[in-house]
């Protein structure tokens, strides 16, 4: 089924006040350029791309080269009553870049990938001053030549950009070493419909409410971020990757929950639980299945869970930490399991096209909680999808921990209906976080966008989201910035 | 000069209204309450109470049971426009209890002391909940009894309150192990003239912008924080206090800086700069001082700057520390300077009552910055204030280290102007704000209240001014609470 894409509907005078801007050269307007912004990754986005209705595609792609530029274009859209969604990678997985328009006739999506610049580095700081279009690979090469790294690594690292990791509160596959991208975050610039704003000028202050965590998190609504500062650190001598296998989920949410309370979390710390753990040790890692089963059953372990553990240097933590893995009775996989982590850890999203092409309905969702809640909240989500799927495949990891709880991470497979796709998913959606709510965050890192708007009011109450409104108010008076999204 | 208390402004039917919620017993308008409750403990407040004029009375205290008696104060106060001011510890420094009105006939301290509740503990999760009045040492020994502690510890520990430490984006002496106040903060709740407001249901969340920052620091501008949920650690098994000698400022700054960016931070680490050095030595410790220079001069330390270090635990991280500072040529001094650090460590507050007595201007002031500006601002707020006064007395030391940065801690003592005492100290102030304007931020942990505010705009900028204001009017729509803090 061909995509119809609509004419564009950006007037004549909003047009060429924009190509005033950026150069006639960076306004694209072509089907290509528009449907290459229409929307971001989810599932439902891969499903979009293949119907051809309900697909919201932007009126024209503008593409300014600087931050300076940025505000002009929000300065021009404000003029002429234009929405405006910014566009870093286009990675997002709630419909946080679609093209919605709100109540604007026409609706530009703001592509960033010009602000590729890192501006400035202070080694004895530790930081770094980067334009928001930096993607992931981009960033950590410009850093790797100052001996530094980043350390933020999503699986959406190979596309997303430091401005996007900001504006969605990102938290990378090293978060347990390096922290959630928000907690990277010194400073930020944004262009706003009400003017320029930074923010950020010590390691801490108690000048008030710290404002940054309220422009990091904003998702474009509240302004277009078009810097980020952020702290760096020395590139780790050596990485190491390494497989255990833990005795059943109540045990590996322990191990981990100790480790990570005990200051020994490695930088990478993931855990399966069983059902994930059997996919991935049938699929992956070069680990001869049957003999793999032998081998655990020899040591007892009859509910394995996959534990992944990456070492960048921090050798006496390794080594404070395998003490307590032996003590728990972990059996031990040696590197190939966590090389073959490695090797595939920026696949999955890739893996989804093959998986839809097979009729197959595949998406992921994700939560976090205390510990003391965890299993209850793996438990409800896993039910609540079971009672909306028909007989679907559940897998779930912890793949971030914190002192005081952990995310969980599912990764949902069942066979797609054909009648009605999109209705499908949708209430499996609804049922997994309802089971979410009251019992964890309804996001941990995938952010807000468009699919976790319904259930923001009961996380934040109606305080939060008049706070959040009367914010959007003063930042962006006529509501141009990327409508739709975070409820506003 | 005996303190005129002016009559109460509060009229019969608020004051009817705020007993009916409280009960009679607990809406305290004596001279002596009211006074009690009639400002924080900066020199100006402490100037103020030797000088009849200039000081703001409540009109009344009122001291509600729990946290929705909060909520029914809050409302009594939203339907009889009356101001209030929460009132925790009343240790501001920065004028954050100042008993303002703004534009109300009336205005009444809201005293938190009855909220004295550990609501919860849950030792698997390290969260416990508390009632926003819990005094520093009673949250410490409601927790010892659960093997658990807080390790905030702030100089005003001993008066000052959880809800307190979260309004103001407190920092403890320990935070270079334990971190601030609000690293600790995982929700909290709030009486607001909107309605209630919780937040925080999760380690972590990428839903929406983390508004607990905008809660957090916001002191009682935007609601009256009623319960802290916090982050809690096991009790360490034993606390250790030593103190070493580093070789003039630019070496103490590295080595602290060495210390913090590996990893090797001690929970508690402070060191002081030549003069601060110099006056400690030789007032404190026990050391013979002329004994104390020859020790060090045969060491060729001739710039001494003292470094205290103390360990909640923690062995392995002060051994590899312990390496660190052998490297840079630091002499130890043993325990006893630590111990006299530890047993001194609530006292200065105390001590500025006979300074005052004796003619002294004493004050502190606190900034904030980045490595790399450290000692540039080091430089720049001494030489302001030795503009700006008349031979005084300077001190600084850095209490509070991170990776990208670290704060300093001055202590000012000049000969009190008796034609203008109060005129000496606000432009001594001046000169150091503005010296720290652009350097830094104008407060590390002392908040913002009334004294920082007019520097709070070129901190956070236009669009950050406007942003709190249509906050404040989400939560507090005609202008209640705590009239005249945050520039709001």
């Amino acid at each position: 089924s061909a995509l119809t894409v609509p004419p564009s509907r950006l007037d004549a005078a909003a047009r060429a006040a924009l190509a005033a801007v950026v150069g006639e050269d960076h306004l694209l307007d072509t089907e290509g350029e528009r449907l290459g912004r229409a929307g971001g990754l989810s599932y439902l986005d891969l499903l979009r791309r293949r119907h051809p209705d309900g697909l919201a595609v932007p009126d024209a792609v503008v593409v300014p080269a600087d931050p300076d530029e940025v505000q002009r274009v929000v300065d021009v859209c404000v003029s002429h009553d234009v929405g405006v969604v910014p566009f870093g990678g286009g990675t997002s997985v709630v419909g946080g870049v679609a093209a919605l328009r709100g109540d604007k006739e026409a609706v530009i999506a703001l592509d960033l990938h010009r602000l590729d610049r890192l501006v400035s580095v202070d080694p004895t700081s530790r930081l770094a001053v980067f334009q928001a279009g930096v993607r992931g690979p981009a960033a950590q090469r410009l850093l790797a030549a100052h001996g530094l790294t980043l350390g933020h690594v999503p699986q959406s690292f190979e596309r997303a950009t430091l401005g996007g990791f900001a504006a969605t509160r990102s938290a990378g596959q090293a978060s347990s070493g390096y922290g959630r991208f928000e907690d990277m975050v010194q400073g930020v610039r944004l262009a706003t419909p009400s003017g320029p704003w930074r923010l950020g000028v010590a390691p801490a202050s108690a000048a008030g409410p710290d404002l940054r965590a309220l422009a990091v998190g904003s998702e474009g609504t509240l302004g277009v971020i078009t810097e980020v500062t952020v702290r760096v650190r020395p590139l780790p001598e050596r990485e190491r990757y390494e497989g255990f296998v833990l005795r059943g989920w109540h045990d590996a949410m322990h191990v981990v929950r100790t480790l990570a309370q005990n200051g020994l979390s490695a930088d990478v710390m993931r855990v399966s639980d069983v059902e994930e753990t059997e996919v991935t040790l049938a699929l992956k890692g070069g680990v001869v299945t049957s003999a793999l089963r032998g081998y655990l059953a020899a040591r007892r372990v009859h509910e394995p869970c996959l534990l992944i553990l990456g070492w960048y240097g921090r050798a006496p933590q390794r080594a404070r930490a395998l003490k307590v893995l032996r003590a728990a009775g972990a059996v031990s996989l040696g590197r190939a399991p966590g090389e073959a982590w490695r090797h595939g850890r920026f696949s999955g999203p890739r893996q989804r096209d093959a998986l839809l092409d097979a009729g197959v309905c595949v998406e992921t969702l994700e939560t976090a909680t205390h510990w003391s809640r965890l299993g209850e909240l793996h438990d409800a989500v896993s039910a609540a999808l079971r009672g909306a799927l028909d007989r679907p495949v559940l897998m779930c990891h912890i793949s971030h921990a914190y002192e005081t709880g952990a995310s969980l991470y599912f990764t949902v497979l069942a066979a797609r209906d054909p009648r009605d796709p999109f209705g499908q998913w949708e209430r499996a959606k609804q049922a997994a976080s309802e089971a979410i709510s009251g019992r964890g965050t309804i996001t941990h890192h995938h952010a807000v966008g468009v699919d976790h708007a319904p259930y923001l009011r009961a996380e934040i109450g109606d305080v939060g989201m008049s706070v959040l409104s009367a914010a959007k108010h003063a930042t962006d008076p006529t509501n141009i910035l990327n409508p739709g999204k975070l409820g506003l």
